[in-house]
């Protein structure tokens, strides 16, 4: 059974949760996969850092270790563009396949790194950069394979979602709502990201460029929640309709039309009925008509179990191909 | 780039779909996947029956001549346990991979083929055999890669769901929304199997086997939905409720509990806002918690679609074997 050795760039909330998956299914995968997942070395900030199930021995503070030392594929989950993007360029360079849910990476420079994965003969996933536990990536590449996308809309961003479904359903005015996300722990103690639509703006950027290529991308309107007041939401509601932050993404001609913003929906739409922190997106296709999928968007566990699932995939091609050689 | 050569048993609705859909995408996936995919022969009843689109010098009426003559893979659309079943194994035998949209015949002798697919070193797959248009095979095998599957439940009859909803919102009877649905083109003349249950017992089954292995399975409940009236429909919208066809699946101890029939479902389920003819599946799964999947379960595109992703995979992983060689 051939050993595929994993480097890891993070160990926080996902990356510890990933960890703990791995040990938990590592014989059940080799079993169906036939290969054998272990973790190599892990790059963390702080090594004296307590992290229950983690294997101390294997921490260290230089990505170097991490990169070069044997690793078949990289897990990165440190987030943020730089320096992700320094060491998944480092790593693909290296000819090692890259899983990361860095959706900032991904937004600012996926194409390059696609490029540069191709270039390599490597493969870069990121099943976890966008709705956490939906399998949208995958999805969208099955759908791609023997249809055609025409449109994407969803609801990308759960901390928006939270806090527009507590002002409709629990009266609650914006401050509030996001107060209790907050306290909840379905915000950052800065939600700018999160509430002025730029989470949501880099997600259905990354579920663009996947659906519809390396076209150009427009954006008719990049707009969040702040302006959403508890009078709009229950005119709304008088109406028997609901404000949702929509992403979309659209063909127009030889570019790719993009939007985010607070929609007014009917309840009769797909989208009306997903509450608080839960995720859901629409492809609109040329055969199947509308589908829909919906989980949870964020979250340790989903997440871990999305690039569990990526290097698994990664694992099972890559075997094919080193028992061919 | 090698040749993909696909025999074809059938060549009704979804048949006729899949042999014009690859026409039309055969260049594009030739780009993606590097296989270039190619018809050879066809098995049809009647050679003389008009067919749009469809090259008749590959018709034929002798299933070897699909079989034995140079395919790569074989797509089985003829529908049916029998002749499928023999056609599928002498296929798989023949180290032929097989792709299928039965669920008659699978959910008859799935486990007996995917053990055959096993021996020989072929894939068998079927992602069109349940929900037409959504990819729920595909997802299950994912959610069961990092993550554990504990619970399946979805509306995954078209029919029972469009009479259902009609009964509900048009107030319509049984019999009347019946009628409506064989005069859209929703029910076969002889509905029997689709309203009562037969036909979401046999898709739960498949699924089951998918997320939860060869355990055994018992039934606690199979009916279908005969017996709703248009008072129990009233009774459930006066207590802001709905009637579904529910059919579910989930462990228990060693082995597996199937049910299926009219369950009584709050407007907040999931399921309940599902209308008309669109199928839906809910998983619970470990880590991810609830995800839920709806789209088209059936129709000539739909499951064209489905086919022809089952048949891309099967190509891109072949194609690597190959250049292994």
């Amino acid at each position: 059974m051939p050993a595929v050795k994993i480097g890891l760039l993070g160990c926080g909330t996902v990356g510890g949760g990933f960890v703990r998956l791995l040990e938990q299914h590592r014989e059940r995968i080799a079993a169906r996969t036939g290969a054998d997942l272990t973790i190599g070395r892990i790059l963390v900030r702080d090594e004296e850092k307590r992290r229950p199930g983690v294997d101390r021995s294997l921490l260290t503070t230089r990505a170097a270790d991490v990169i070069e030392n044997g690793a078949d594929v990289v897990v990165e989950l440190i987030g943020g563009t730089n320096p992700a993007r320094g060491f998944i360029r480092d790593s693909l360079s290296n000819r090692k396949h890259v899983v990361t849910a860095n959706k900032a990476v991904l937004a600012a420079a996926g194409g390059d790194l696609l490029d540069l994965a191709a270039v390599h003969g490597v493969q870069l996933r990121f099943e976890a950069s966008v709705c956490g536990g939906i399998p949208i990536v995958r999805v969208i590449r099955q759908a791609l394979a023997g249809d055609r996308i025409r449109a994407i809309r969803g609801i990308v961003n759960g901390t928006s979602n939270f806090v527009l479904t507590q002002m409709a359903e629990g009266s609650l005015d914006f401050a509030e709502a996001l107060a209790l996300a907050q306290e909840r722990g379905f915000a950052e103690a800065d939600p700018s990201l999160d509430v002025d639509g730029g989470d949501a703006a880099q997600k259905i950027s990354i579920l663009a460029r996947l659906a519809f290529g390396d076209r150009e991308q427009r954006w008719a309107r990049c707009e969040g929640i702040r302006e959403v007041t508890a009078r709009d939401v229950c005119a709304a509601s008088d109406r028997g309709a609901v404000i949702k932050l929509v992403a979309s993404a659209r063909e127009e001609g030889d570019h790719v039309v993009l939007a985010v913003g607070p929609e007014l929906l009917s309840t009769r739409d797909a989208l009306a009925n997903i509450a608080n922190e839960t995720n859901a997106v629409t492809l609109t296709t040329e055969c199947a008509g509308e589908l829909l999928f919906s989980g949870p968007g964020a979250g340790s566990l989903p997440s871990a179990a999305s690039v569990l699932a990526d290097v698994i995939d990664i694992a099972g091609t890559w075997d094919v191909r080193y028992r061919g050689r």
